[in-house]
């Protein structure tokens, strides 16, 4: 298997070999900017790994790989301008810096690009590629829509935000291992068993960036601490610590709450705390970190390979940022 | 071959039968309420009466024709939210009807929905249709976004202005044809065929409407005369009168006009008028027609089926709404 590094070097390097048509320049550079922001490339990762894991040969899933990438960062062009947020990765948001209208049309065309992406060089495997991309891309927009509905609902319970961020975020992460295995010419079995892994791990890491926005360390984490709980965000933290505060005073205590951030970020603490709930979450993570190993030592991989993914797992309890 | 009216039912049935999943409701309303609409249904009828002719039936393309209504309104949809519209066919436009981030999202997901339709029971042809989509996507949002550069911009060329409406308009049209007779198995030429007749018909159709919209009936065309003159907007009458304005006048009155929207109406007509535009627009129609025409004429369909594209395009000419 290659190197993490070297896999993401890949994505980056077919990322930016992409010609794009000259005009409308509008529509097009955008995308080019979206797409230029460098990163661990996650997803296009794991679909290169499967592959390779698969069939010796990672090259087989390039196109699909950056598909993945592609449609993941159309995701975020329009949940940005959905957000309103202003940052991305450091960086002004497309709506920022150029316009709404802009986002909404460079995000359009950027799914279309995936979509094309997807089906290059897929050979006989081209039904099952876009059968796998079109029922994600529809899975993604659920949970979008959920996260959304949620922030306007205070009765949401943990198994309604587990299923929240599995379709928001982990069905791509499950999707883009078994693009890969499907491109590697697995079998049915070993699709599912690589699909799960990826899903698993999907939902250790978004629960791992719950935590961190709380117990992390700001400077290696890279943000400030505590965010989640100044903008009342729901995660599963305050979903759980909601779900066990029979007495009422941490809902009465967000929803109007006069005290200073930092007096917030304290209190809210000293509630999760009493309530143990770093305990619960750290174990609630590595309950899915090991539904991922097992998932994948179903795979029947070499045992140099199985260890790749079995790494890449256990780095998700052990990451600080 | 069946008659239009007969086509337009059977696409209407189709769009009414699609089952959404309940939940999350968000996300599938505003689709549903979006595709129904009624309406002519031009786009999914082309590729109907295509495949029929080209094969004796019609609902081997009825998937493919359903996804390019669904993409026909998935533009609608977003189009809606970038010129921030209040009304589309006489309801409010969904970003009004819910919010902005619920247009965005559902036309989103309308776009992969009609991208999983085209898919449908394509069989051998699943390469084609799927190529032919995702190209004809592109040209669409490159059409939107030089129709907004265009906003911005005072010298437009008549040729800029036809490139244009070909790519935000007419290409859908080219390739509404092509898909029913990709789905009817016809040959390159006669895809070819059907395709430019479909262009010229769309090109057709939009310089008929910018007509419409200056020297139509109101009661007729089903709204007010002169909301393009009132707008600036940009469309072949103006950027043809524009081209023509050496003195700099009709630039001048149209950048600062500070006469009622009647007066104004009325001063663009005569310099309209002076410069023998409604007569220029009308040729350049029948021109287009003409090319659909010579096009359907070389597809070698049945004198019966040839007649009936042969009607449709003419009925651009005589159309009065």
């Amino acid at each position: 298997m290659l190197e993490l590094d070297t896999l993401s070097e890949i994505i980056n390097d077919a990322l930016r070999g992409i010609e794009y048509p000259e005009r409308p320049e509008g529509l097009y550079q955008p995308i080019a900017y979206i797409l230029d922001c460098g990163g661990k490339r996650l997803r296009p990762v794991l679909t290169l790994a499967t592959c390779q894991a698969l069939c010796g040969n990672s090259d087989k899933a390039l196109n699909q790989a950056m598909a993945m990438e592609m449609f993941h960062n159309f995701t975020l062009l329009h949940d940005d301008v959905m957000d309103k947020a202003d940052l991305r990765r450091g960086r002004p948001t497309v709506h920022r810096k150029w316009d709404e209208a802009t986002a909404i049309l460079s995000g359009d065309a950027l799914l279309t690009l995936a979509t094309q992406r997807v089906t290059m060089n897929a050979g006989e495997y081209l039904n099952d590629v876009m059968d796998l991309f079109n029922k994600t891309a529809m899975e993604v927009y659920e949970g979008q829509q959920y996260d959304m509905d949620f922030e306007q609902q205070d009765d949401v319970t943990i198994e309604q935000y587990v299923e929240m961020i599995r379709l928001k975020t982990s069905v791509l992460l499950g999707a883009a291992c078994e693009m890969g295995a499907i491109m590697g010419g697995a079998s049915a079995e070993v699709r599912k068993a690589m699909y799960t892994f990826g899903e698993k791990l999907g939902l250790a890491f978004q629960l791992q960036d719950d935590y961190l926005d709380t117990y992390g360390d700001a400077l290696i984490f890279g943000k400030e601490i505590g965010g989640d709980i100044v903008n009342n965000k729901r995660t599963w933290l305050l979903v759980t610590a909601l779900s066990k505060d029979s007495s009422g005073k941490l809902h009465r205590f967000i929803d109007h709450c006069p005290v200073s951030n930092a007096e917030k970020i304290a209190t809210v603490m000293e509630i999760y705390n009493d309530n143990d709930i770093p305990r619960l979450c750290t174990e609630a993570i590595k309950g899915y970190v090991d539904d991922a190993v097992a998932a994948v030592k179903t795979a029947g991989l070499s045992p140099s390979d199985e260890k790749f993914f079995i790494d890449l797992a256990l780095s998700t309890i052990g990451r600080t940022h």
